[in-house]
């Protein structure tokens, strides 16, 4: 199979089909644009198990994805899309990057969703940008910046609702949209604790990347337990 | 008189009338959240005089503002306000820290003016935010957001013009707003090349604070310049 291209935690490879690609989920792990590395092994099985039960999840719930199916452990078909260069966020309480930008604690809850727009530039470490940035860099209109804006909020009620169920408090996450040929906005990337802040609801513990960023420890059984509270 | 607040380049004094604010405007420059420090004599003077005009001109045109008069070389008679800790950005060509956050080069003109939100915090750095944040921050109200991007967009257009008409290549500037008593916005603070970046509109000159920024020599000829033209 041809890679079409390597990230820091997936691989996406060409199929012998028009308009479909197989996104391989690695065991890698990095943090702290990339300076921070290791190899987990099980994150990946784990992250595509997740993400696919969240994308099944989200596909009935009317949000269009690029997920077709899962093929096997590490392997998930999806829809051809290209990905637009944005890292599009929700934050439902402070955590990470925000709490130490704008110097407040974590685990303040807002009153309303937070939404942010990161510019995928690595050279310039994914730089906060707001929706005016996004069209004058040609990354998306502003029409589909809106249409982005409020599927992403959609989605966010879903999540939360969806993990409150696990037992499991949405704090934020990161999602990636991607263009069809014809224009179409799917949401795209994955969904999983490498993606999404996860607090335990009773005990406020982590159940997310934070365990490899923070050096928590646990980082595989956390996932595990993400996995099994929501199937 | 009694100083109430000592800024980098200002120092506002209460008046014996309740309700007004004397500004004094300093010679000392500041650059790169104050690494950068130089006093530069007879700049505080031509801050003044060149702020005092364009409010005078902003006035005239239906903006309202702090401003009351000039009252000497350096001072200018004020209304009281709060000022909003929020740095209110307008860019109409790429340069300076966004150049350098986006990655593109200086003096791209942009198709749309590109507004920015800057939060007031040295301790931080004044870092970016987009509206949501400065609403969960309660740095101001969704309504005063629209109300401050719909004004600054207008004062944008009439300083645009207000310094073409003076040679000058307005490429970005930022403003910032005062609360009154009764909860009315004004535009407060200054206008001036310590917060305008300008070109020479033939030349590309820099008329402006990157002057002292960047070490480009002539700082105080640049503003004198800057001053007579738009007498």
């Amino acid at each position: 199979m041809k890679m079409l291209y390597e990230g820091k935690a997936k691989q996406v490879f060409l199929t012998d089909k028009e308009g479909e690609y197989i996104v391989h989920f690695k065991d890698d792990a990095t943090a702290f644009n990339g300076v921070k590395k290791e190899k987990i092994t099980g994150k990946g099985e784990l992250n595509n198990a997740i993400s696919s039960l969240i994308f099944e999840m989200l596909e009935k719930e009317g949000i269009k994805t690029h997920f077709i199916k899962k093929i096997n452990s590490n392997d998930m078909l999806v829809k051809k899309v290209n990905i637009l260069p944005l890292e599009v966020i929700i934050r439902n309480l402070s955590a990470g990057s925000l709490s130490k930008r704008l110097g407040l604690e974590e685990g303040i809850e807002f009153e309303e969703p937070v939404f942010e727009l990161c510019y995928k530039r690595d050279d310039l470490a994914d730089p906060i940008i707001n929706d005016d940035h996004a069209v004058i860099l040609g990354l998306a209109s502003r029409v589909e910046i809106e249409q982005i804006k409020k599927e992403t909020l959609k989605i966010n009620e879903l999540l939360k609702t969806f993990f409150r169920k696990a037992n499991l408090r949405l704090i934020d996450f990161k999602i990636e949209y991607g263009r069809t040929d014809d224009g179409e906005l799917l949401l795209a990337d994955e969904v999983s604790p490498d993606t999404c802040r996860l607090w335990d609801i009773h005990t406020n513990e982590k159940m997310d990347k934070d365990r490899f960023r923070r050096d928590l420890g646990s980082v595989i059984e956390a996932y595990q337990e993400v996995l099994e509270r929501i199937k």
